[in-house]
């Protein structure tokens, strides 16, 4: 599995939501030709990126939207509870905390975190937000496994290396510069983007979420709107 | 161009912020071959991407970041201001109205709409929030590109279709519903995803933001972590 690219990934991710959009419309059947028209690549592609998992589906016969779905769910680790907590609860985390969706994946937030006296204490979503010098404890008594940073820019770079040193497994960084694509850069103590837990090294994942890149391709359609696949799917975020 | 996949798109898009990190580290040339590595594609990828636009650098020369990075900025069509209006403007709405680098690439906000009391009349970002009735003069009066929904979702498709009746060329859907690829569905009389425009008929495009797929591609990551290739870079939104 060490050469699956990216692209693949987003591409499952795709395919995912293709299948529930599907299922939405009580569409029981798809074929790699029609996931390939909907995600805007080519059959081979989406053959290609189902192979790296196993084989789903009939030869000939397509795949049955129910059993792929899952089948997806299962690949990309969406059938099991997910702890999340939130660090910097102004628009932009409150926004995220509000999105409905993630409880669907069980994505649960179980923490909000930030610095701020005047959230520090209050109420979101039942949760009550914590101040960032608890986050350590935390984390560690709640088994929580991802992070999601909706701070300002400059808290960033900070705001992640404490997620880090809490331990967190992977932190989605929805403030508008790139961290990662492992650690937090410019802590050279941390290096190779791994931190020693009991025996074993692991890499603490990173995952940038990138607002602009959207009104980009819609700027792009706009002035090129006979490129726009009218079947597409909803590009992923 | 009009075999040109969406996934190239999106590959574009992350090509330029790829350009705009080695712009960032004073990083003045860069290849296929890098670009690829970067985006978790093939280098072959990366040229058949590119060469859908034209030709870029020097055969075995690879590419000038600055040079390159101003062609995909003109192939995006992020060289021209874009006018938008954001529609919603509860928590989602405003922190995409602070969400920061939009101007970067003209794309200004020139209008805040709502439907609720609370909210119309308020000031957001210098600018006061005008009720949703008020959209349609509004377009016509101020040459708007495109509106950026986040409504709720029950909300999301009239609010859409609002926007197109109003004569948007694009919207950008950060409402948890898929809109779209090209029109508000459910609206027969709209039928072919076109509208009346002087003499011509043209799309309304429709991007929508999934905020939920960089919460899948991190779970995938967390647990697969040793496919998370250390040099890539963020995921686009």
């Amino acid at each position: 599995m060490s050469e699956i690219p990216t692209a693949a990934i987003s591409r499952l991710v795709t395919y995912l939501r293709i299948l529930e959009q599907l299922e939405g419309q009580e569409i029981a059947r798809t074929s790699s030709t029609d996931l390939a028209e909907r995600a805007g690549v080519s059959a081979f592609q989406v053959r290609k990126d189902l192979a790296y998992f196993g084989r789903f589906g009939t030869r000939g016969m397509g795949y049955t939207v129910a059993l792929l779905k899952r089948e997806l769910v299962r690949v990309l680790g969406l059938n099991q509870t997910w702890n999340v907590v939130i660090v910097g609860v102004g628009r932009l985390g409150q926004a995220i905390a509000n999105y409905p969706g993630a409880s669907d994946y069980q994505f649960q937030y179980v923490g909000l975190f930030d610095v701020s006296p005047e959230l520090v204490g209050r109420q979101v979503r039942q949760l009550t937000v914590r101040h960032i010098d608890e986050l350590k404890d935390f984390v560690r008594d709640n088994k929580v496994d991802m992070g999601f940073l909706a701070v300002p820019p400059e808290r960033a770079q900070d705001a992640a290396q404490a997620l880090v040193d809490a331990g967190v497994r992977g932190i989605l960084n929805f403030a508008p510069v790139v961290i990662g694509p492992r650690l937090p850069e410019g802590r050279p103590s941390e290096g190779s983007g791994q931190q020693e837990i009991g025996d074993e090294w692991r890499a603490v994942i990173v995952e940038n979420v990138d607002f602009l890149a959207g009104m980009k391709r819609l700027a792009f359609y706009i002035r090129n709107p006979l490129l726009k696949d009218p079947t597409g799917p909803e590009t992923p975020a």
